[in-house]
C-alpha cells in the first residue's frame, strides 16, 4: 500500500438528503468525510475517508488557543448530462500551500489533495445536487493539533475535507448587493496574513460585518489597513469596478485575497478582448467617476456568489448608487459564462474544469 | 438550583502527577475541567467541572473555519504556607468581555467566571505545584461551536478552562533574552483585533517568531504596522524602556495588548516613586538613546515570564547590548516584589491576590 493509497470506511447509516431546492449554504453535510494526519516522524500520513464524524481533540489542542489553520473553498457542479465536475482544484490547492507557508503549516501534495477530494466527491457523488444553480461546495481546512500551549508551530495537524450541498448564493439568481465602505475596522494589512485563507481574518471581520448589516448591508467593503484609502476587497470577495469601459480590480498587494474567481474574471475579460487592469484604486477616484458619471457597474467574485453586483455603495454620508442598482452588462455576461463553464453548459476554452470519474 | 450552580463531577482515575522539578510550560494538564455552554435560546448555561477531557465538535464548528475564540492567561501560587492564591483574576475576566466584544462573542459574567476558576483550581488544588517558581497556569478560552459554514457570529459557543503546572519560564530563574526587531511581518493595526486576546493575533506572529529563531533570537520586537516606526510590544509580551532614568512604555493604541503584568508593572513603579511614561516610542529614538549611552534597560512584561530583561535588541544591522547583558536593577527588582506578592512572600499593598478558598 503506497503513502497515497486512501482507505475508504463507508458510512452504514446514510443521511437522508435535504431537497434540491431546499438547500442553504453551509447546513448540510455528506456522509464521509477526508482525513490525512501529519506527525513529524511520519510526516503526512494514513490519508483516509471515513463516515463523517465528530472531530476529537484534547482541549490544549493549539488550533482552540493560537488559530494555525488555514483552509480553502470550491465546489463540485452537476453538468445537465449528469457528470460532475470541479473548477480550477488546482488554484486552491496552490493556495492552500500558500496560506501553509504563511502559517507555519507544512506543505501538502497538490496533485494528491486534489485527488483526494476527487475520491471523496465520487464516493458521496449522489450528495451533488441537480436543481438549478445548486451545487457541492467542498471545504479542505488543515488545523493544528498539538495539546500544547506554548506559541510555537504545531507538531501535528489534521488535513480533512467535508462537503456541503448549497443552493444558489442568492435564492432569486443574481442579485445587486448593497454594501458599506468599513473607514474604522480593518481586515488585514501588508506584512499580515490577509493574503493568506486562514481563520483569523474572518474572526477580525465579524464585527464590521454585524454593525452595517444591522443598517441592512450585506457586506463591508475594506479599505487599506494604512491610509484607509485605497480599496481592497468586499467581505469575503474581491472587487472588481468598470469605470469608462475599463474593468479595474485592486492589485494583489500581499494583504488581498488571491481569488480563483477574481484570477478566472480576469482572463475572462482578456479572452474577450476588454480592458481590465489591475492596479490600485482609492475611494476618491471612484466616488469622482461615479460624481462624473463614469463609474459603470461594480461586483464582487468569489466562489460562493460567483459575481455579485453592487447596486449600491455607501461611503460615510454618500451613496453610491451604480448601474441605477440594477445588474450591469459585463457582471451578467461574467456570471452566465462562468457558471455555464462551470456547469458544463458553455465551451470551457481555458480547460478549467475537471471531471470527476 | 441556581443557574450559577456548577455541577461537579470528580475524575475517577486521577493521573500521576509530574515531579514540581520537572515541570515545562503548558505540556501537562490536571484532572478536571470546567465547561460552560451557550446557546441563543439559553444563554450561557450548565456551568460544570467534569473529569478532562476531549473536546468533540462537528467538522463544520465555527472555530475551524472562521476562528471566532478568545483566551486568557493568569496563574494560581501556592504560597509557603501552603495556601492558594489567584493573581488580579479581576483583570483577566475584564479583558476576557473586551476581547469577546471585538470577536462578537456574548459577554460573559466576570464574577461568576472568577468563582468558576475558583471552584476548579480548589478541586484540583492537589496540582498546584510548590517548587521554588513552578505555579499552575489557568487558561480560560471560549470557542465557536456551531457547525455552519457562513461567515457569521455562531449561535454556540463552549467556556472552557483548563489547567496546566508549570515550572519557572526559563529554568534558571530570570535571565536576559535576545531579541529581534521585526521589520517585514505584522502582528496587528489599529482597527484590527491586535488589543483582543484572541487565536488570530498569535498564529499570524509565527512566522516571524519562526525566522528569528533560527538566528538565536528568542523573540520579536514588534514595531506598528502602519510605518514600522513605533515599538508596540515583544512576542507575547509588553516592553519597558528605561532611558534616562525614566521608564517608558508604548501607550495602548487599539493594536497593544492590555497587559495584566504591563499594568501592575505600572502601578507598581508609580507606587516607588520611580517616573514612567506610557507614550509612543520609535526604534530611532531607542537607538539614538542607545548611542548616547543612555537607554539603562529594557524588559518584557507578562504572565508567563513576568519580567524578562532584554540583553541584546537586534535592529537590521544594529546590535544594542543593553544593560551590558545583563539584568538591570529595576528589572529585577520588579520580578522580584511580583513574584513575591504573586507567591505571597511580600506584602500585597494594592489587593492584587485572591485566596482560594
Amino acid at each position: 500500500m503506497s503513502e497515497y493509497t486512501i482507505t475508504v470506511v463507508k458510512n452504514e447509516n446514510p443521511k437522508p438528503k435535504p431537497a434540491s431546492d431546499q438547500l442553504k449554504f453551509g447546513k448540510y453535510f455528506t456522509d464521509h468525510m477526508f482525513i490525512y494526519d501529519y506527525s513529524e516522524a511520519k510526516g503526512w500520513h494514513n490519508p483516509r475517508i471515513v463516515p463523517y464524524q465528530p472531530i476529537v481533540l484534547d482541549p490544549a489542542a493549539m488550533i482552540f488557543h493560537y488559530g494555525q489553520t488555514v483552509f480553502e473553498g470550491l465546489k463540485a457542479y452537476r453538468t445537465k448530462e449528469g457528470h460532475i465536475q470541479l473548477f480550477r482544484p488546482d488554484k486552491n490547492m496552490e493556495r492552500l500551500n500558500l496560506s501553509n507557508d504563511r502559517l507555519c503549516i507544512p506543505a501538502i501534495d497538490e496533485e494528491f489533495a486534489i485527488n483526494a477530494v476527487k475520491h471523496l466527491v465520487h464516493v458521496d457523488s449522489e450528495w451533488v445536487p441537480d436543481a438549478e444553480g445548486t451545487s457541492l461546495y467542498i471545504r479542505p481546512f488543515i488545523i493544528a493539533t498539538e495539546p500544547y500551549l506554548g506559541v510555537n508551530p504545531s507538531s501535528m495537524y489534521q488535513f480533512i475535507v467535508i462537503l456541503s450541498p448549497v443552493g444558489a448564493y442568492y435564492e432569486s439568481g443574481i442579485n445587486p448587493v448593497k454594501i458599506a465602505v468599513e473607514n474604522e475596522y480593518v481586515r488585514a494589512v501588508k506584512g499580515g496574513t490577509g493574503e493568506a485563507k486562514t481563520a483569523g481574518n474572518y474572526a477580525s471581520s465579524l464585527k464590521a460585518q454585524e454593525i452595517v448589516s444591522k443598517e441592512g448591508y450585506a457586506q463591508v467593503l475594506w479599505l487599506d489597513g494604512l491610509e484607509k484609502k485605497y480599496i481592497e476587497e468586499v467581505g469575503s470577495m474581491n472587487v472588481f469596478f468598470k469605470i469608462k469601459g475599463e474593468i479595474i480590480t485592486p492589485e494583489l498587494n500581499g494583504s488581498i485575497l488571491n481569488g480563483v474567481t477574481r484570477n478566472s474574471v480576469i482572463e475572462l475579460l482578456r479572452h474577450w478582448d476588454l480592458p481590465v487592469t489591475e492596479r490600485r484604486i482609492t475611494m476618491e477616484e471612484l466616488d469622482e467617476a461615479y460624481r462624473n458619471g463614469e463609474l459603470e457597474e461594480a461586483f464582487g467574485s468569489g466562489t460562493a456568489a460567483v459575481i455579485s453586483p453592487i447596486g449600491e455603495l455607501a461611503w460615510g454620508d454618500k451613496k453610491l448608487i451604480i448601474t441605477e442598482g440594477q445588474t450591469g452588462e459585463v457582471s451578467k455576461r461574467l456570471y452566465d459564462t462562468l457558471t455555464g463553464i462551470q456547469f458544463g453548459s458553455v465551451e470551457d476554452p481555458f480547460g478549467w474544469t475537471v471531471k470527476v470519474k
